[in-house]
């Protein structure tokens, strides 16, 4: 019988957990995605606000798959998927076959029905985006330094966060931080210290998804950090790097926008059920009915347990992406199925600034000291190769001890 | 009477030199530089070949000076002086006066009267270029792995280096390590040990600045990484990929140049006498003639010592700018100028792969691990910050061991 395929689309913790699972089994797997790298994504506004570097949060996943000598690494961007012939489809239009095929390409943003705002706000999903989010606030603070005017500075160095989840809070956080303590001493026409950071937030409260006295804990936090945290406050236009919000009118230098996750399109590629956020409604094993042998982990899935949609988080993808590995294995050689697949709670973590941070873990909850030792921990053991938590230790270290940031390099003013 | 001004173009060796030996000057200090940071352009080679990332040689120029509190940073594009009324304009229109002006520009490269190569070759002088080239070389396997057709993968992975100077030897060395190296285990529908890598150069040796056996030694140890090294040839015609040379046709997946270096064009903004290669001809005081208190060192200068120009290396420039910056303050304090330049030879090195390596000092003449090891501690003293020799020694370290390319990251294919 001829050896049959795994297709795997996306190499982020599921996709690549998946893999892993898959090693010993006999049967060929092709890893597909956009880039040629497996990326960090918890510690990518980092790289945003130039404390990190993008090699220490990022591995090329030829590199942590060459060890698997049935694991095939593929750069490409599947567009569609056929589920009668089995085959899923590149832009390029190179079709790959597949015996069993394990969607896992993540979520993107949404601009809740004003899809021209992805022109005016910048979102933080990819290397690319860190970049220029990196580009643009280090480009504020030269160009203010340039014109020497405080209004032109003032303006320029205001920068305005949208959506205060996780992503937000740490960005907004750690963007305050660093004009008010690493730059105060960069600039001799402009003071640093006086840039804006403005945190808008639909909701009642910052980190909707913690208990209240969490989100208290946080809100304080990045007030005495000096941001500007403006909850029940929904942004009408963005346009020009102007802001509307709340009945105000703010000239921003640089808008990031952290609100509104939706899934990636793979439910449409699959004609399935989709959740409300397009996400694919998938069964316990994590399969989607009605096409057979497909799988759907992750950021894409919708996968409920005691009814409610399990969170987009980096631990459950990793869980499931190595529960169905093992499923399929189990199904190629006969065996029973593993036990049913269930979510151990890493906890839910955010961090706001260098020592401050919220954590929930089962019923414990921390804040401050303890919960960033938490952070950092789970973090360092979640980054994938000892490299990387090598040269992430060294980095954050440096960074921590010398209130510094490492990665601070513009090639051009953009 | 009013504070005066320093103003030096340029923040590689020689002009962040002259910056640190005004510390204690009496006067501002004004730098500017069309980019943010210090590159430390001998390992740009390690970027572009996916070793090192940007953030392991480059540091912000704010953070080196943010302990010099006369020292102001800028970030400009230099394009013209008026050396009458004494102010450099920059590319957005702004002018900024000078009491003393110090021109530290450095070199680019020039295509031999065919500046239309320009758009068919990369060079490698800044990160932007280096990252450029990394994107080629690495995206090239990526397109051959896709391809999985060996007539097509081969003409991808075939890469010309036009110039056989020390940066072109580096260079060729290191992708035909990548490639029988690095590489060899990450791949399943190619081999990319059969990448092609071939070194072109006009002159009768490789490293032509170096003593026959020198040249003779290197020329071998490219061999055995598998460059075809071909000497007495000149670049006929590069086109669309496709290169001609020595009679033969050429199908290459990239094209380095790293041939006929040219200085920037600021003799020509001074209207000052220029070497053949553009660079501005300086007096033993580094000083430009004809202009008042402008002076240009580095690459950009044409300084004779013995008869003959200064070469263009790092420390170079670097015991020139801090010669430089001593001899304003002590004519601003009235005091007499200092002892008259005299270049300290460091000694001139090239490395060929992980352990080869050539190095003249003095009379000394080394080749091997011992050259690699001299080589190693000159670069690592030369790097301009303490958490920068960190991490460079610790990526080193990882790789050598490890004989990984640590910086092997791709957003989308170029």
């Amino acid at each position: 019988m001829a050896r049959r395929t795994v297709v795997i689309v996306g190499a982020g913790f599921g996709g690549l957990a998946a893999a892993k699972a898959l090693k010993h089994a006999n049967v060929d797997v092709v890893l597909i995605d956009r880039t040629n790298h497996h990326l960090f994504q918890p510690l990518l506004y980092q790289v945003a606000t130039a404390a990190l570097s993008p090699a220490d949060i990022a591995t090329a996943s030829r590199t942590l798959l060459r060890g698997q000598a049935n694991a095939t690494v593929l750069m490409g961007e599947v567009v569609a998927v056929d589920a009668a012939a089995k085959v899923v489809r590149c832009a390029d239009g190179k079709a790959i076959a597949y015996d069993w095929l394990i969607l896992a390409t993540g979520a993107a943003y949404s601009f809740f029905g004003h899809p021209e705002w992805a022109q005016e706000a910048q979102v933080l999903k990819t290397l690319d985006d860190a970049l220029d989010i990196r580009a643009r606030l280090l480009g504020a603070f030269e160009r203010a330094e340039l014109s020497g005017d405080p209004a032109e500075a003032r303006k320029l160095t205001t920068f305005v966060v949208v959506g205060a989840g996780p992503t937000g809070v740490e960005t907004a956080g750690t963007i305050a931080e660093m004009a008010r303590m690493t730059l105060r001493r960069d600039f001799r026409r402009i003071d640093p210290t006086q840039a804006r950071v403005i945190l808008f937030e639909a909701g009642p409260r910052v980190l909707g998804a913690f208990t209240e006295p969490l989100s208290a804990y946080a809100k304080k936090a990045l007030e005495e950090l000096g941001v500007d945290v403006r909850t029940d406050t929904m942004v009408e236009q963005i346009s020009d790097g102007v802001v509307q919000a709340g009945g105000e009118i703010i000239e921003a230098g640089a808008v990031l926008w952290s609100a509104g996750v939706a899934a990636r399109p793979a439910a449409a590629w699959l004609g399935a059920e989709a959740a409300r956020n397009g996400a694919v409604v998938v069964g316990p094993d994590c399969a989607v009915a009605g096409v057979e042998n497909v799988f759907a982990i992750g950021d894409v899935a919708s996968y409920a347990m005691n009814g409610a949609p399990l969170p987009g988080l980096a631990p459950v993808a990793k869980q499931q992406g190595d529960w169905v590995g093992r499923l399929i294995r189990a199904r190629l050689e006969g065996r029973p199925d593993p036990v049913p697949f269930r979510y151990k709670d890493w906890g839910t973590m955010a961090v706001i600034g260098r020592s401050r941070a919220v954590a929930m873990l089962g019923g414990l909850r921390m804040t401050g000291l303890l919960a960033w030792l938490a952070w950092s921990m789970v973090h360092l053991m979640l980054l994938i190769d000892f490299r990387s938590r090598l040269i992430v230790y060294v980095n954050w270290t440096w960074a921590w001890f010398t209130k510094g940031r490492g990665a601070r390099l513009l090639t051009r003013l953009p």
